[in-house]
């Protein structure tokens, strides 16, 4: 990668909470520096002794999709059941890899930033796959997304600033965001994501929307497949949308953990003539690894001249959740103090999952990671796939086509939703009544989960996710929503999850 | 155990942060329930599905000290060079061990509290060696200690709180509080570590010594090992400090990650007649693991009525720092509001980490857990004394005696201190008028940081361990502190490091 001739980051000291200010940089990391010095008598620093760790060698076993097309992947997926029959075993001893972060270095302290061999591989991965646009962009490990959102907030919010979210957003967001005390104010999206419209309104006339509240610093987005609604903000929105975070000064934190679970468009069947769409029909025009990453979206680190973009990156989606392994991608003046957060917080993310991931990384590749994608591509499309027929098919055999809305098919993630039109509910007008129009939505909502718990049903409530406007609420007291899954779901279970809820809606509307 | 008898412990949530306050139990969370429901159609959460994890499986080659006594132990490290040739190898795959966790269990969401399995082997440990002796103390698994300490300020202490320290502590601690913007108050440690008197004094004139400031929500101790200190807070003092943190309503943090390197008495040699301790002296009335367990300090936890103690334990310096893997011990009270926090913010410690030490500990057992502990005793020990021989020598010969304090031999721990007195050196006089009392002491600590810099030896600055008292400086201005650590240095680089030391304090000095 060359970046001699881009320009480097802003700076955004100025925006930095009261906390991220009062924390310098840890004397004892300024030391690590002679550690790597042999000739050093390094009695300074509490490092347990290498001979002491408990654990001597690690190894794994997994897949390994280095020789196959995307054709092939494909076809082994849908016609032979996903069974593929290579194998990596990955032994972590001393020279099997130059790239293998050596036992002793994962157990020791140090490194907080992330294994420099790790750290490597995924600047490569990210500089592919986005091109980031300027010089001093960097990449910082962290324990996944989660932690990811919270180390920025310390770093940038103090009580009582703002943060723009999307409409509804996943509730563990709006959980922290709302135990650090910070407001948070929705923008609109619709089935493409963010309204672009609606972003810009409030923040022309913040004051008159707004009054005292703090103006905004941060804009959080989950742009593919976004928790809960499924949707994926199209590229064409982007460009704006980053202007006018430029135009009003506010960081954008991108959080994207299923950026590599883009699918294909998926056809809603016409109803009238019973037409769904071969849940298995495959791809044809995937041939090349260019090929491939054509057909995903655009990241804002694509446009993001600033640097104001902070890209949380997570493998919980493409590797498993109990890594606790993610990263950060931004400027190098962000991260820097995001990595001083880190040194009394959370220090650093596992050795052991490093190693691992790191391991598998390396054996497998650049092109090896990114044929893993390709699996992931297929498998969820066909689940996607298998979800929505299920659901399209239910409600046709209930008729309940005027009582529920799907939403926009998802072009990527796990997450579909739901809209009931409680309106439609016989009892709806007397409870209108009865509650008030501040307790109407919730009342159906809670009644509709309820009777689905009594089936052994789980959907998720959309009351969970929705973000409450301090100032103007406009919730729309006609429908209540739902979040579904067909991500961990087997087809029968799904198929016969969607049949309950069809039932219920069926016996409750009719 | 039976706790059948015992009390609950007292609520503290009269003590608890705004921030703890306004954070409520996560709904998705309270969902997990229906997930081990083989019935349920769990359209609920993201998980994703097992298929798609990385890593088929895992395993693990460790030293297996099973068979062995303490005199065994102590036999092979002092007579053959710590050459232990039994191992485990631990395939994690399923069936071999009913305790193991399963890879589809380590890598998927939830067990954030720690796996069931883990928690249950740390459990009887912690009731094997401290009987804790309240009802409802728990455990949940963190991190590290680090996170753990970050994660009890959080649900403590808003901007302005107190916070009692020891006079000297952890630099990193003291960065997390202070970034926090929560007052410290230190309290003054001899050499057996926390002084009753001064903790007593400053409690009952609370108002006449610090006027507004809040009075102390947390008081937090090292109490083994100390660091930087390298003193071990002495057993008859600690029901008096418990008495005291009673009646003044204070939490005690308890941060003990040098437990299990607790080590006999090193008899600081006669210098008149050259007579140095033998390095490699075994221990010869350790015959049981009772024996063992007698040898060592107790915890605030087996006098803890009310579960006002929260122990941090942690196996960075057992196992080594990479698992980053820790655990709190506290009332379950307590330990449900940091688990809320961790939701928002760690989530759970890498599941592959747990995975691993869930693997070792239950090959191991109770006993062979005790085993490893007992290497390690005997290994520091060897360490602790040679260093501390060494350290003895060099000042010896280089006749520094009158410059040169050395602080009570660390019973336990990586660490060692050192004082210069720099009263004694020939420009302190002409420094001390200069530079006024607020800044000879750092000119002189600087002085020799940067000698023994050039020299390439490393010893950490007494100053970025201390805590100033907000109202009453209590400066010592005729010494300054270096701390030195023994544990991962080898005997050639320990001996040359303090013949530096002493060489440089010579120069300077004479």
């Amino acid at each position: 990668m060359t970046t001699d001739n881009l320009n480097s980051a802003l700076s955004f000291k100025h925006l930095f909470s009261k906390e991220c200010l009062s924390r310098g940089e840890s004397p004892i990391k300024t030391t690590m520096k002679y550690f790597l010095d042999p000739e050093f008598h390094f009695l300074g620093a509490g490092m347990p002794p290498l001979e002491l760790f408990a654990f001597q060698n690690f190894s794994f076993k997994s897949l390994d999709l280095r020789k196959y097309t995307f054709n092939e992947i494909q076809d082994l997926i849908l016609n032979k059941n996903d069974k593929f029959e290579d194998y990596i075993n990955g032994d972590i001893i001393e020279d099997e890899l130059d790239s293998d972060i050596l036992i002793e270095r994962a157990l020791q302290y140090g490194n907080s930033r992330g294994h420099p061999s790790l750290l490597k591989f995924l600047k490569t991965h990210i500089n592919n796959t986005f091109k980031p646009i300027y010089k001093d962009w960097d990449i910082l490990v962290n324990n996944g997304s989660t932690y990811g959102l919270e180390s920025l907030l310390r770093i940038f919010c103090n009580p009582q600033d703002t943060i723009l979210l999307e409409d509804l957003c996943y509730s563990s967001t709006i959980e922290a965001i709302e135990a650090q005390r910070i407001n948070t104010v929705p923008i609109k999206m619709d089935s493409e994501g963010l309204v672009v419209e609606d972003l810009e309104y409030k923040l022309k006339n913040w004051e008159t929307l707004y009054g005292d509240l703090q103006k905004p610093k941060l804009m959080y987005l989950i742009p593919n497949g976004h928790n809960p609604k499924g949707v994926t903000l199209c590229d064409g929105r982007k460009l704006k949308i980053y202007q006018l975070l430029r135009e009003y000064d506010i960081i954008l934190i991108e959080d994207d953990p299923y950026f590599w679970l883009q699918m294909p468009q998926y056809k809603k069947p016409s109803l009238k003539d019973n037409q769904f769409i071969d849940e298995n029909k495959p791809e044809n025009d995937i041939n090349s690894n260019q090929d491939f990453l054509n057909k995903l979206s655009h990241s804002f680190l694509s446009i993001d001249t600033d640097g104001r973009v902070i890209r949380l990156e997570s493998f919980s989606k493409y590797f498993g959740p109990g890594t606790r392994l993610g990263y950060l991608v931004g400027s190098k003046e962000i991260l820097d103090n995001v990595w001083n957060y880190h040194e009394v917080s959370l220090q650093a993310s596992s050795g052991i999952s490093q190693l691992m991931v790191n391991g598998l990384l390396n054996r497998w590749g650049q092109n090896g990671y990114l044929n893993w994608f390709k699996r992931l591509r297929v498998v969820y499309t066909q689940k996607r796939n298998f979800c929505l027929n299920s659901l399209y098919k239910h409600i046709q055999q209930f008729n309940i086509n005027e009582y529920v809305q799907v939403e926009e098919a998802p072009k990527a993630g796990m997450f579909f939703m739901i809209y009931l039109n409680i309106n439609k509910h016989p009892d709806y007008n007397q409870k209108l009544t009865e509650l008030g129009k501040e307790k109407v939505v919730a009342y159906f909502e809670n009644l509709f989960f309820e009777k689905f718990i009594q089936a052994k049903l789980l959907l998720a409530k959309g009351s969970w996710f929705t973000v409450n406007d301090p100032c103007h609420s406009v919730i729309d007291i006609s429908k209540c929503m739902l979040r579904g899954t067909y991500a961990a779901v087997t087809p029968e279970k799904m198929d016969n999850g969607l049949k309950i809820f069809a039932e219920i809606v069926n016996q409750e509307f009719n």
